[in-house]
């Protein structure tokens, strides 16, 4: 396969126009790596973004007493640095190959003067990462909403008790730490809200929660399961 | 607060520096909308996109019989139609206020001149979107490896029983089908795969999986949980 038809598999790039892929393409440049093989370290200048062609990128970070974390193992058609890469920052980890493999580097250099020339180029890779954030949302949303709802009654209850039974309660930490708290993301995180207050269980204003049906939330804590 | 302060609280722009959100703040119209009002009908050209200010907004499509079909409704801080803007396409759905709302409008040719001047906002914006997808896949793994590896196992069983139980299956769909099929993304699948092998229970070969262990995968099914 040449590297236009590749990099046209590739989610990041995916449904790009021929003549931007082919652009893309001219920039990049095949690094073949041996097992063991260090890509780049934390603290070095994020001058390029990777993507994995063959084979397996660790990515990890050593704590002060040598200790190795291993924070994502990558592999065929995943990218990798581009977040540091993207805003222009140090890499914040090591990169080292797992095995024999070969990426796809992107110079941050050339693909500036790209988007420069051809701002649709940027464009083009905004649409692409903003559908799948929309895709990953709904599919969040669906994991959530049959463990969440439950966990965010306990929750509720949790400081009702902590305030002697109150039926009035206070959020005290944001919506969207809440969010991670609960395994979920702030979007369906309101989305559960607002269909808890639909049915009754709740009334929300800002961070203060009114609970009006105690026993639907113990309820929904034991039973688990959707409203 | 001011646009330049409203606009750095957007996930979208999050951590913009100041200049980049000065730019981008010039760009765009505050448009105020009653209940009811129509933002843009499905088919229009995608001349800029939303960003919610106040109140709420319906994305919906009408089905060629006239039934409507809610798809999102999107609150303060949310952006809409920004992907087919981003990929300059027409709009595949119509939008309505649901009450009276403000939203931010963002010309899509001043967003193009603005990323042909200052290209690093565009790639600031990948880095944001592109983090945040990182984020959501994290989740997305959290939120799968309790029921997924053993809806995986009731798959393979299912195959392996219209085989008249063969240990030898082999996958009819893609894995990308698969991961949507049991409620995953292909990441998260390709690693339930990798610890189901390191632990013995099967062996993947491209899409030949041979079963090693069937009272393993049985377990799995029955008692869920992970491996």
């Amino acid at each position: 396969m040449n590297i236009v038809d590749y990099l046209s598999t590739i989610p990041l790039f995916e449904g790009l126009p021929r003549e931007q892929l082919e652009a893309l393409s001219r920039i990049t440049v095949t690094v073949a790596l041996n097992k063991g093989q260090i890509i780049f370290s934390e603290g070095d200048e994020g001058k390029g973004f990777y993507v994995v062609l063959k084979g397996r990128i660790k990515i990890y970070k050593l704590s002060p007493d040598g200790k190795e974390q291993t924070l994502h193992i990558f592999g065929k058609g995943e990218p990798f640095g581009e977040v540091p890469v993207f805003a222009g920052k140090h890499f914040p980890a090591n990169a080292e190959a797992l095995e024999k493999s070969k990426v796809l580097f992107f110079p941050r250099d050339a693909l500036i003067k790209l988007i420069e020339k051809n701002p649709s180029l940027a464009l083009n890779m905004l649409a692409i990462l903003a559908r799948r954030l929309r895709e990953f949302t709904v599919k969040i949303e669906h994991l959530s909403l049959k463990e969440v709802p439950s966990r965010l009654a306990a929750y509720i209850l949790y400081l009702s008790d902590r305030e002697d039974g109150s039926s009035q309660v206070k959020l005290d930490i944001t919506k969207g730490q809440l969010a991670s708290l609960l395994g979920t993301i702030p979007e369906t995180l309101s989305r559960i809200f607002a269909k808890m207050s639909k049915q009754g269980l709740i009334e929300v204003l800002g961070p203060n929660i009114k609970i009006l049906s105690r026993s639907a939330l113990e309820e929904l804590v034991e039973y688990g399961g959707w409203l």
